[in-house]
């Protein structure tokens, strides 16, 4: 018997309005959060290990989305053939049912777990300064460097979030999700995927993508519904994608890193203007030979 | 020489207009994101002894109020007493300056670290279900229940959102930054904090308000000016904090850990309405016996 989980959850709520008439709880949908666990396990000199390693807490929903964009973005697989199957656990509680999944890795995958002993941060195995953890995931990068692709138009750029605002159901009922959606470079909408955590969404979104195909291509362009962190355009520039747009605005280490990536980083996207903060020659008028 | 770090940074953006001018780069503020490791130091049987604890990325500023709330929450530290003097590691590289805090206990300090070798979610030692991360924390905070507080007016929660638009300097000049403010039960500001991350805003607001005095208090209200996470639940529960209101939604776990603990949550928070989630009776006129 399996546990039913929704991405959305409905719970009574007392809305309180100035003027307001006499107040009683209404039923209203709330974002749903539970914790998930990944556990890897791989075979070794004829034995199988495992290893509980990584919980985050996430909207239920493409689990294995998130443990294959997990495990790419971090670096512990390098192609979707690493992996061999992914499954639910069986051995738990009830009530932990549908949170734990098990990755299964294939026999010959080289899988390197020295960094995963500590906090799960992607700079953690690369010193504790904005500049050694740019250089560390530069380095990772630098053998599948992103390809300048063709020019894209600043009305392909105005006009994704419309997109977002379609496929994104369950930020319509709740508010309380992000989104993250993968496009071509003409703007056609291919994939979205939502999360109460905006890592998770963009782990979902990239895991799906491998699964379809998809990626890793850097003729992608990624849109984030929130803000973007350094962790974000990792994630984007280890799936290949040249550009990444975002309705929220950037951190300064995101800027760094997407520059040093050859990742055009795009922030405050609305529906007639955008910021663009590195590699704006990929924008046809913008930094190239007619603007400066 | 000290490197200087500020919470903005100012970098060259182009800023694209459907119908705009020739396009140029143009100076903007962005929010500066650098990562801090906290390292803990402690005595035993006459040896120190010394543990990288964890790493976030935050932005720099109010470090020590960050480490502070970090370990009060986490359950590292029990109280403010604990820490004998926190200061910045200076056998470190240039640029890593100004983002190692250590953190020395005080002699007879008990420190249970048995769960920070895993990854530092505030769940990852009590299992991978809502219900068992919900029973784990509140088994912790049972010794300390958050007292029913003295009813508040719904007046006093419309207005609590005005403080931080005034003190949230860094959100006014960038965009990127979360705050956590601070609040007595007249709605008097009392503390804001900010930062990249959410979590960090909030560490950053508990650390300060303990070493101000201001907290542990169950006559505070905590507001924040993004969603509501299971982990800023916790965060607040454990500071004994018996209002936290926050301009965004709320996800079912929190939920959940509000109700459990005693918290009244109230999430959606504008000039003119807002909605309670839980413990509604210590609003006047919402959930008591004038209402239903």
């Amino acid at each position: 018997m399996t546990k039913l989980i929704a991405p959305v959850k409905k719970l009574p709520v007392y809305t309180v309005e100035r003027n307001g008439n006499s107040i009683q709880a209404i039923p209203d949908l709330v974002a749903v959060e539970e914790p998930l666990q990944i556990r890897l396990q791989w075979e070794r000199a004829g034995n199988w290990q495992e290893k509980n390693l990584y919980v985050t807490m996430r909207t239920p929903g493409h689990d294995f989305d998130l443990a294959m964009g997990f495990l790419l973005a971090e670096g512990i697989i390098q192609r979707m053939e690493d992996v061999l199957f992914m499954r639910y656990c069986k051995r738990v509680k009830v009530e932990e049912e549908g949170n734990v999944v098990i990755v299964r890795l294939a026999p010959d995958t080289i899988c390197d777990l020295s960094h995963t002993d500590r906090n799960f941060l992607t700079n953690s195995s690369c010193g504790v300064c904005g500049k050694s953890s740019i250089d560390a995931i530069y380095g990772r990068l630098a053998e599948h460097p992103i390809a300048p692709s063709a020019v894209i138009l600043p009305e392909v750029v105005y006009v994704l979030s419309s997109y977002l605002d379609q496929e994104q159901t369950g930020f319509k009922y709740t508010g309380g999700l992000h989104a993250a959606g993968l496009f071509d470079l003409s703007g056609q909408g291919l994939l979205v995927r939502e999360d109460v955590g905006r890592h998770n969404a963009l782990d979902k979104l990239v895991g799906a993508s491998y699964r379809e195909g998809l990626l890793p291509n850097s003729s992608r362009i990624v849109l984030l519904s929130g803000r973007v962190s350094f962790e974000l355009v990792q994630k984007t520039a280890v799936a290949g994608v040249s550009v990444l747009a975002a309705l929220g605005a950037p951190s300064s280490l995101a800027i760094d890193l997407a520059q040093k990536t050859g990742i055009t980083l795009i922030g405050f996207l609305k529906k007639d203007r955008f910021n663009c903060y590195s590699h704006p020659e990929r924008i046809h008028g913008v930094g190239g030979k007619n603007s400066k």
